[in-house]
């Protein structure tokens, strides 16, 4: 059997509702579905991946939050199978085709965004979703997928700071923080680049469930938590 | 067409080595395969991820060694999709049913070691991987799966802090460091917990293109090293 019939007969019975390949380039809607909801009462954390995304932007918060009590967490793309910027390769539970009622909607940054943020489809599943969350956590260049949208501004706001020209450069009216590890203003914390975006996950541990949980969880993970939001070693000149 | 007759049908199909379904259940070597070689000439980094894998303790050193230059990291799992303890899942770049050349063997600790430890064809597979690999980085109780077979015997070693007693009780012939951020004896680097596979891998890059290229990508993650293997804040009592 020749591959290319092969695929067309496998289609042909996906449509059926039955089983996906597993094909990067295929996305199948039937699959995710089957994952996609949150169970009921937990605390939800949707996060988003795209091909090029920064490994410790997704990955760095994931494992603070994820030791939350009662919390669940899910990875949004427009594909089933994402790339990271490092190589290895994470599974979507959900895709882009819809929008999801969440606590939390966490957007890595990468190198990933430097061509995402002239996707359209993007951006309006952006603005769908964020309306749709609770509240909003980017990391690095995460910010600057939303800054392409207008519901940053006005809000103070922060990004990595080696991007920090490029991600301000998007849109002048959040007000950006040159100097800040991290920043919470409305609904969304934004952090600062890479791996301070487990440090502000910490914060948001804190942040809901007190001081305790965070140095639990701290103490859990070996980590030597930088606290304090104003002590930015890698503020913007 | 009920599930069950279906999957029977596309397990033909694949036989006849055409594309896989994606069951998590399900391996198949034939995806798995056109991905498993190395490029040639790269920095070869092969790493183990199992269900329960602990996320930070693979994607720390993932992160930080994945911007060596030069450099390619591929999973390799008994499954084509695991699982890690926080939820998200990634995928296998290659299988344990075969070993493979690589310059680095990385292994994660996580909740998924205290039931691996007794998985005799996975210890199996760590000796023979092991003499495949220039080198071994075990990070937090990823040392427990070393220390099921004797290749650590003799060596200077640590582990995960909070479970210093369940590991060092499954093997009393390492030299045990109870106060230790990591410990680089023969082929060996071992770490603590979680984050401290994070400052080990930035020593690994140090130990293997010099403290400026540490330092480089320390700014590029806005990380904050701890950069004294001595310097333990949670070393055991």
């Amino acid at each position: 059997m020749q591959r290319r019939q092969f695929i067309k007969g496998a289609s042909m019975l996906m449509a059926a509702g039955a089983i996906a390949p597993l094909a990067q380039a295929n996305i199948n809607s039937q699959v995710s579905a089957s994952t996609a909801a949150f169970t009921s009462g937990k605390y939800r954390i949707l996060a988003l991946v795209f091909d090029d995304y920064e490994t410790l932007d997704l990955h760095g918060p994931v494992e603070m939050l994820g030791h939350m009590p009662n919390t669940e967490i899910k990875l949004v793309a427009a594909t089933e199978i994402v790339r990271s910027y490092q190589g290895p390769r994470v599974v979507a539970d959900c895709l882009t085709t819809n929008t999801y009622d969440c606590d939390l909607l966490l957007i890595p940054g990468g190198m990933g965004t430097r061509t995402l943020i002239n996707d359209l489809p993007l951006r309006q599943w952006l603005i769908e979703q964020v309306g749709r969350s609770q509240n909003v956590f980017t990391v690095c260049t995460g910010t600057a997928l939303l800054a392409m949208t207008s519901v940053l501004n006005g809000r103070k706001a922060t990004t990595n700071k080696m991007a920090f020209q490029w991600v301000t450069s998007l849109n002048a009216n959040p007000q950006w923080q040159a100097k800040a590890r991290w920043v919470f203003d409305g609904k969304f914390l934004t952090s600062s680049g890479v791996s301070a975006g487990t440090d502000a996950a910490l914060f948001w541990v804190k942040h809901l469930h007190g001081a305790a949980e965070a140095q639990r969880i701290q103490t859990l993970t070996e980590y030597d938590w930088n606290a304090d939001p104003l002590n930015d070693p890698y503020a913007a000149a």
